[in-house]
């Protein structure tokens, strides 16, 4: 078992988990910076109230307070990597280029019930662009591109980033004459977690008449993997410039990513999105197979998130769900780690006195890139080996006057060696991530 | 400026400064995995009862709770991540293989008054070794190893790794005859703090007489890079078997550690450390020329830590103050980042209906390991120029149907150049930390 929580919502994971946490987390930030995306952090908690107003449900959040402090000013942990980003980026505008393009992987904080994929503390890798006044409308393709690029070199099984538009949405529901369309969004995204009735039900309770929840529920209902959801948006009879604008947008989208990525995108006019802060183009993604799972990578555009009043700043990001991911890859044993430590070599001690002479190979060995250990005890050498076997080291070297040798424990094949030029073979080097086949069965 | 805090004790980086963080970072790792820890994380929260029964002072700790749930366990922000990983061996003992050895990079947060190079919110990057019932005492020089290779990787000054022993505190205190130990560790600790007048005070009304005072504050006084502070300590008069045994020991973890990494360890008797769980070596580290900027990396043995009432796993860790050092080396301008972007090439783009062909000479260079982006507008050339000069991007990339050209533009130098084949020189493939000569003035 790879998934461990003593603190219902709060996922650890063992060493195993860990290297295919970590190689989604590298393949991510070496796709990122490679399209140019600058790292950066913020810090964890921002004042309540700035939670609040850019948030969804204020239960939600998490409160920090100093035990014993009752004056401290009111702060919390961020719930998503885009407001807090915003805020620094209204902060320090006087010393950011723009289009300002950062990556940001960082855990967030949600007081959710927890249940399959949903935690309540959680890892997000996220890419956004912001500029001063008014963002290039390409962005919006370029975030669904760089995601493609990242989930092209995951030992994932095929993903597809689901498209949609708030103008759309927002354009249809104004041509359609409804006044509140928040209410009408969160309904319609609660479509997957509660069922098509009780959207209809939460639709007229909004206020909808019958025939405009149908009309809703329709527009909702089209998909495409290509822009024939123009023309089935069209036959609905709505008109609105916002929906114009919305559809004009939407298939652009598609278009520019499905010309360079084939096939990762389609359009899924269902996706709403829950926080408030989205205005245009929206993200989700599905894991082909997987789709109930839900989305393991999301986002959209706000172009009024972040202002300080004088000057606005647009933006548009994804976020990728790392934890939720990596839960699903080692929840359904998707892939393995080959083993669980960095060590390729364990270094055998002949003797307690002699083990200088064993750090000094490892020294030789780590200087030309290879991880390693020395072994804890002077053991006989048939416990040293199956201390390394236990760790999932797959060599072990012998320390010899006469001449060191080293040992693939797998095969039992020993051969003569010298620190300055033997090297493991590059699939033994370092932990990799495999994908399990269909009926495989074994331990991490 | 690369530091930003509008929430005092809570630091931002700039983009520049954070290129600063991840470059030691990415360090840390590598040696880290070099040396065989594989790499872990834990929750950010434990329940307040832990933390206060293995912290030092419970102010400093941060409540964290749901708004408006009062029903919810009481959960605290980890202060360290010792406790954390000793309460996570205990869990998962079942499934990991001793000594267990994991490196685990996080933040962490207390709530002390805000001072340079004292956060509220931080990131550590530990390592540590545990084993059942006991752990063999190679591993204290072993931490201190790891490190030294750690430092000598970074662009920072030459750094001398402290070393002291509770044991030798404790044995003298005992043979001096001190009931309350805890009080003159903690009263020794704030020497750096506060100064000798008022330890001696915070001695005194611990209920030591002058002559007890004096005599922890002359073995406190002693500091040697090599084995003559036995004969200091010695010269005390003072006898008890704990003394002996960590006088042998400090001497040992001494002798391995400058052997193999001359130079790198020093002795210094006023180390004590603040937190209650050490039982034997402890570790603190100055970074020369900045010797009251305060410990950049620290930890010790803690052999009754991680228990679970019937199995005890010793353990000994050490922390590199990720946040600290930076804070140091932004602070006082010691290196600064050759650029905070990742590009190296920006593509011009030509007119906003050929995006896609620059999109597609990104794409090639990107596919060879070469970061760059696409002009986010369709601007004049010099305007696309000056652009990639304001993000610190050193080539901007023309193409053109009659053969593509890339422009140094440092240098002005422009060349025809193809995207399978042109690559930039090694130096400007990614930013780099470049340390900053004395007198050099300019900005990031």
């Amino acid at each position: 078992m790879t998934l461990r929580a003593s603190l219902s919502g709060f996922p650890e994971w063992l060493p195993g988990g860990r290297v295919v946490e970590q190689q989604i987390l590298d393949t991510a930030r070496r796709a990122f910076e490679l399209h140019g995306f600058a790292s950066l952090e913020t810090r964890s908690v921002e004042p309540v109230d700035v939670l609040l107003r850019k948030g969804e449900v204020d239960k939600e959040v998490y409160a920090v307070r100093r035990l014993h402090d009752d004056d401290e000013s009111a702060l919390a942990l961020h719930f998503d990597l885009t407001v807090p980003f915003a805020r620094y980026v209204v902060e320090n505008a006087g010393q950011l280029s723009f289009p300002f393009r950062r990556y940001q992987i960082q855990r967030v904080w949600r007081g959710e019930r927890p249940q399959e994929g949903r935690f309540r503390e959680f890892t997000q890798a996220d890419i956004d662009i912001v500029d001063v006044g008014v963002l290039a409308q390409h962005h919006d393709a370029e975030m669904a591109m760089v995601m493609a690029d990242v989930f092209a070199d995951l030992p994932i099984p095929p993903t597809v980033i689901l498209l949609n538009n708030r103008k759309v949405l927002q354009g249809v529901y104004r041509g359609l004459g409804i006044a509140d369309t928040p209410s009408v969004l969160r309904a319609i995204d609660k479509l997957d977690k509660v069922g098509v009735d009780k959207v209809r039900d939460l639709l007229q309770a909004a206020g909808l008449t019958a025939q405009q929840a149908d009309l809703c529920l329709a527009l909702a209902d089209i998909r495409s993997a290509d822009g024939s959801f123009v023309d089935r948006v069209r036959a609905l009879g709505i008109e609105d410039p916002l929906l114009d604008e919305g559809l004009a947008e939407l298939l652009e989208v598609l278009e520019v990513v499905n010309h360079a990525r084939p096939g990762a995108a389609g359009v899924d006019l269902h996706i709403a999105r829950g926080l408030d802060y989205y205005t245009g183009t929206v993200y989700e993604t599905q894991v082909v197979g997987h789709e109930t799972f839900g989305s393991i990578c999301s986002g959209g555009r706000y172009d009024a998130l972040a202002t300080d009043g004088t000057t606005t700043y647009p933006g548009v990001g994804i976020s990728l769900g790392v934890t939720r991911l990596v839960s699903l890859l080692l929840g359904r044993d998707l892939v393995r780690a080959s083993r669980p430590v960095p060590s390729a070599v364990l270094v055998a001690v002949v003797g307690e006195e002699s083990r200088e002479a064993s750090n000094a190979v490892a020294h030789i060995l780590r200087s030309r890139g290879i991880p390693c250990e020395v072994a804890p005890a002077a053991e006989k050498f048939g416990k040293q080996i199956r201390h390394a076997d236990r760790r999932g080291i797959p060599f072990v070297w012998f320390p010899d006057a006469a001449g060191d040798t080293v040992k693939d424990i797998r095969s039992g094949e020993q051969v003569g060696a010298d620190a300055t030029t033997w090297a493991p073979p590059d699939t033994d080097l370092r932990p990799r991530v495999v994908v399990v086949a269909e009926g495989d069965e074994g331990a991490t």
